[in-house]
């Protein structure tokens, strides 16, 4: 749940909202600064800015509700926008009451997007969500920066934020990182950026408020293993490879080391290792977490040594109060230099100059408006994600999907507490929508069919059979939700709500269910033969009922693959959230999290089923084992001008073909997975390692389309206990689906190479 | 926080929910029918109607949303009704949208009521609440049952609902079940009931959702002594003693057997050992709580199973659906007769005849009306209950009450997240109120008073230095809510609040402190030199605001006492929840529970601040150690007639006399406190027990008032192993106040005497 004291914050925040003006470059006293000058280098612009403050307004350009600078007719600005899967409520972004500008497209959460497995709709997404949030920008009602994706790996089923992520695998996070991020940007090696990208939370923040342990407070014990191959895995893709422009920093400590003071993280790794230096580059904290360094990790002796030890750091923006209340008395006890402050707000007003704030406006996003926003189109595509990340668990008799005869009246007695869904199916950080469409009103829409619904003293066995209806269908949640300042305590459904589906399921009217909300152990209603199909649909969006229904009723094929791992119930009580461990340990008990790691999942990471049957064969197929020389792979890498050998294409398999053939009845989208498996490597060996997808559309019975997946040298490499990415001498083996159709086995000879050495913490 | 199962099901039932209409015993079917003849006893009239029944119309009247018998003219009745501290919404009752019945008196939580320490307000508040209570069902909006009170000792202060209990102390919790209940009842020895309660929850529950374990399925593990000396104290009180109508058995199971087919608890305590037998007294399950004894407790093989062990039980209502889903088949299979469920049916219309649901409306009862809810009297209740009901806990320099003088303005700069709390303040079981009356909205009516408040972004220093304020006055409550279906893991301050604070105070500014909602340590508070004053205020109810401010301002002088002991931060992890056991326990490390077993509080129960000064002496005062013989002390109690001898008075203390002198400046009531300690029994001994307190109203400086505090047997016996009440020879010492005003020793001699023999589990 949102702590009351968010509340009370947001609630606040919201009557402190300022329109967020642009300066006036034209007649206003900026006007005559170079920071308005159009011809000049950015970063000479903003130095010309930052030139013109005092100290004391120096001293008070560092907090997100910056107030500017009246006598240089800068206006107030506040860097906290919100757009996690559409333009969001945020104490930056200002929504009208009703009519023009009081919503905006509504996607799913990131995690029935990344289910979909389609990076050019998350492109597509990210483009709408951009072209919003800059028309917001255009009237006023936003800044430029947006404090989004959400990129923290899903690495525990009690996380209550993992809904706001792409999902537990790292490749997965960063195929989403590359497309949103990008999209959200307006592309790569920019001129100006249409908004500017926030990844967050560095790093190693993934747990909110669990049996007493607050994030506020958490020291994340990370080995150099995990933070290397896991933990820091999304950020070397945004900050390195996909240059986002900036990076939040968490509430919680790693290693001992508050993560907005840390040092080693933000020196060391992020600009140092991933050389993250853009003149823009800048890094907020989190909301209150430079005062939680000293109110909960105790880091400081003094509030001033606080905020001077995250600006001596390189953070550049406090989401809080700290900055402006003790900046200047630790600025007077010589805790830090005028120099470094500069560096910030040099930083700061880069980023805002190469957004196009000081520009006049004449560049094509400046013309975005109200009718830009939440159009027919970009609904559009929201319904088509929710279509596409909806997946099929279960589906006994092929009785999904089903048939409506228009003959007859076809009745649907609906059950569960998610029937009428509506701002559920959109999860948390959603802003408003124009719309949102339930399941129950999606089938008011169909033809022929009659839908009831129950009262819940009513004894489902007499209501059911009264009714004698064609199909039960059941739509529910799990009871104990996952909310920002709170984890789960259990991933089982609440004992009653299956008790009411089993009893339904009973009377032997054929019964769907349709599992939304988080993850849960479905074992139970995948075994019970009474219940013929499962539907898994996470936060479908705006118009998720309406997904669903197109996906019941066959208008949509599912395709879909699960972004994560089901566990079963028992998992939560194997390893406490606080156990940052991915590899099984006999010591503490430590079963292995994610589908790497964890070998006893309800449903693995990547199931899915279809309406079809389809059947992936390697093309050509190989039947003896190849064999390849690491420094041959090595040296034709260095022909290619990549700066990271990682990224090179492992020749062989660039790309990787697989025949896919539609053997069934129905014509279905279909992804391609494949995985990297063996006994490579020093011990414990991961179970398998997604390396690459592509989803094919539209494959038609009968037919074949091939897909095409490239591998890299990284694909192969594993991370050593020093955190160093190595590529290791062994017998490999490309694992096509979930589970296996095909295999390709190869071997890697020579010595072992890293690919990337880890700086190590001193 | 309530479940969102929970919530689906109250946004349904609201649509269920029917007018409570009465019989029409003048025209309709029933007028043929005895049960309408007010010249037949009682139990007759309902044995009339329930031979009147079809056996299929039995098996379908034993759940809350009764359907009555259309057939007969019996109407739809809902059972379930809610008034924990005024009327409140619930599927039996039915408030209006607006206007007439959209509202009714809305008193502070009982935890608040229970710090007043003022039995007769008590008693008035109940009064109120029955009249409310049968207005609303004069005019068909509500049943005549309502389950509350809510009297489980709060043995745990992370517990969800300790704040709708009159707090941890049996003694308190009973005082508070005589007034109340009694009140609510319509009076002793009734010949017809006002409305009838229900004591909740039978037995040993307190615990909704902690760390994974849930309500539902919870196996409470408790020991005969603690049964005995504390979670069964309420209901020997409710059911022997104070002869409440209804009993509702909870959720949990205790020592292996679920509470709602528990013989032991039902059969041999309840009905057995305190002969709660009466025609009429029904048990009512809590909701859901039979579908839970399949669902979770895994208590029985099949439903049929399950419904009719809790009928044979003798729990006579489910709140929830799984009598009329699976009692006919139960019957079916011959799980009970249908004697048993016609005793059910005898009992449950026998309670309404009772009530005079089947009379004509000629009762001044009868005749409540609109007119008769939320009038100014009970407002003023409302509000002096909550004055009263304030706590002092630290008053440096008696900074309190404040000074306004009418020369100047006097500015209050407020700070906290309650400072303009509305519906906190009346916190969980609530119904809708006429007005809510914030401490912000208070202040606006104070003469010469300027009030300001900031923005949670701007530095509390910048803010307080520039305003100047004469007082800061920070209002605030533990950011872990404490709510039904869910406990608390943390009893401290979240850190960031603690800190605006000291922020705050550090500016010199007088600052008095206002602590609301839950406990949680306040020792950083109490031990800041620069926060001069700390007010309890707990949930104050619709106009705690108002009596907020008319203590702080003197208006009203605060006496009232701590109904609980504040536990220090680190309490939590020395004891798990799941742990029932009150004795310190070095094996498990429990450091033992409330202020009889724990020794280290940050605030002891009974503590409390006056604007004045208090001596009190017991009178006359004794230098010598009396002694008195068990066995005399016995036999003049058989000359009392009473039938328990725990009841019977200690002669020699009844009533211990002290002396209340006002030795200070401000006109205050005072709570006279008396409680029992030695080291008479075996070991471990208590520190200590309240057997006695009376509140001395309007003491004025330099005056006297005598407290007259009775004492019984029952006050000096103990609790052995096997649950016995005993009284012991030793010597025992008699405490006054919090901390020990005056000491009187006295020792017991001869052997020791059972005085209530425990009847064991077979």
């Amino acid at each position: 749940m949102a702590s009351p004291t968010l509340i009370a914050l947001v609630a606040l925040l919201s009557l402190g909202v300022h329109a967020q003006d642009h300066p006036d470059c034209e007649s206003g006293p900026l006007s005559n600064n170079s920071v308005c000058d159009t011809s000049l280098p950015p970063r000479q612009r903003a130095q010309a800015l930052v030139d013109a403050f005092t100290l004391q307004e120096k001293l008070n350009l560092t907090h997100n509700n910056s107030p500017g600078v009246p006598r240089l007719g800068l206006p107030t600005y506040n860097w906290w926008g919100e757009a996690l899967h559409g333009v969001a409520a945020a104490p930056g972004v200002d929504f009208a009451e009703d009519g023009e500008w009081s919503y905006a497209t509504s996607f799913p959460q990131p995690i029935t997007m990344a289910a979909a497995f389609d990076d050019d709709l998350i492109y597509a997404i990210g483009d709408v969500i951009s072209t919003e949030a800059r028309a917001f920008n255009n009237a006023n009602r936003s800044g430029l920066d947006y404090w989004t994706p959400n990129i923290n790996p899903f690495r525990d089923p009690r996380w209550g934020r993992g809904q706001e992520t792409p999902g537990e695998d790292t490749y997965v996070v960063k195929r989403y990182i590359d497309n949103m991020v990008t999209a959200l940007q307006g592309g790569r090696n920019l001129e100006q950026y249409k908004i500017i990208a926030t990844c967050k939370h560095y790093t190693a923040y993934d747990m909110e408020f669990w049996q007493g342990n607050t994030r506020y407070g958490y020291d994340a014990k990370v080995s150099p293993h995990d933070m290397s191959s896991y933990y820091m895995q999304p950020f070397v893709q945004c900050a390195r490879d996909t240059k986002v422009g900036s990076i939040m920093c968490s509430y919680n400590a790693i290693n001992g080391v508050p993560a907005c003071a840390n040092g080693y993280n933000i020196e060391t790794i992020l600009r140092g290792h991933w050389n993250w230096t853009a003149d823009e580059n800048y890094i907020t904290s989190d909301c209150t977490s430079i005062q939680n360094m000293y109110t909960d990790h105790h880091a400081f002796d003094s509030r001033q040594q606080t905020v001077a030890a995250a600006l001596n750091a390189g953070v550049d923006v406090d989401c809080g109060y700290y900055n402006p209340t003790w900046l200047a008395s630790a600025y007077s006890q010589g805790l830090f230099d005028e120099a470094t402050l500069d560096t910030s707000l040099l930083r700061l007003y880069t980023a805002l100059v190469k957004s196009g704030y000081f520009d006049p406006p004449t560049s094509p996003w400046r013309s975005l408006a109200w009718s830009n926003v939440s159009t027919p189109d970009s609904e559009a595509l929201a319904l088509k994600i929710a279509e596409e990340g909806i997946v099929l668990l279960k589906n006994d008799n092929d009785i999904l999907p089903l048939t409506i005869s228009s003959d007859r009246n076809y009745t649907i007695l609906m059950a569960g507490g998610w029937i009428n869904a509506t701002e559920q199916m959109q999860g948390i950080y959603a802003g408003p929508a124009r719309t949102l469409v339930s399941p129950w009103m999606a089938l008011q829409n169909v033809s022929n069919l009659v839908v009831e619904t129950f009262q819940w003293y009513e004894s489902p066995l007499l209501v059911a059979e009264r009714l004698q209806p064609d199909l039960i269908l059941w739509i529910d949640a799990t009871n104990e939700g996952a909310e920002e300042t709170e984890d789960r305590n259990t991933i089982k459904w609440d004992l009653m709500q299956v008790d009411a589906l089993e009893m339904l399921a009973l009377t032997g009217i054929p019964t769907v269910a349709v599992h939304m909300g988080e993850q849960c152990d479905d074992a139970a209603i995948l075994a019970n033969d009474n219940i013929s199909a499962l539907v898994w649909a996470g936060y479908p969006g705006m118009l998720g009922g309406q997904a669903l229904v197109n996906v019941l009723l066959g208008d949509a094929a599912p395709a879909a693959r699960m972004p994560l791992t089901q566990y079963p119930t028992d998992y939560v009580h194997l390893v406490p959230m606080t156990d940052m461990g991915l590899r099984p340990n006999n010591e503490t008990g430590n079963p292995g999290r994610t589908y790497k790691w964890y070998d006893n999942a309800t449903i693995d990471f990547g199931y899915g089923l279809h309406y079809t049957n389809f059947s992936a064969a390697i093309s050509p197929p190989s039947n003896t084992t190849s064999t390849f020389d690491i420094a041959s792979l090595i040296s034709s890498c260095d022909q290619t001008g990549l700066t990271h050998v990682e990224l090179c294409p492992f020749l062989p398999l660039s790309p990787l073909q697989v025949n896919v053939s539609n053997t069934g009845a129905v014509t279905s989208d279909y992804v391609a997975l494949a995985f990297i498996a063996g006994e490579f490597g020093p011990a414990p060996h991961p179970r398998k390692s997604l390396v690459a997808y592509q989803r094919l559309f539209g494959v038609a019975p009968g037919s074949a389309q091939m897909a095409k997946l490239n591998l890299t040298l990284g694909s192969l490499a594993r991370h050593d206990e020093m955190g160093n990415q190595v590529l290791y001498p062994g017998r490999y083996r490309v694992e096509v689906d979930v589970p296996v159709q095909d295999v390709w086995e190869f071997e890697l000879t020579g010595g072992e190479v890293v690919l990337d050495e880890w700086p190590q913490e001193q």
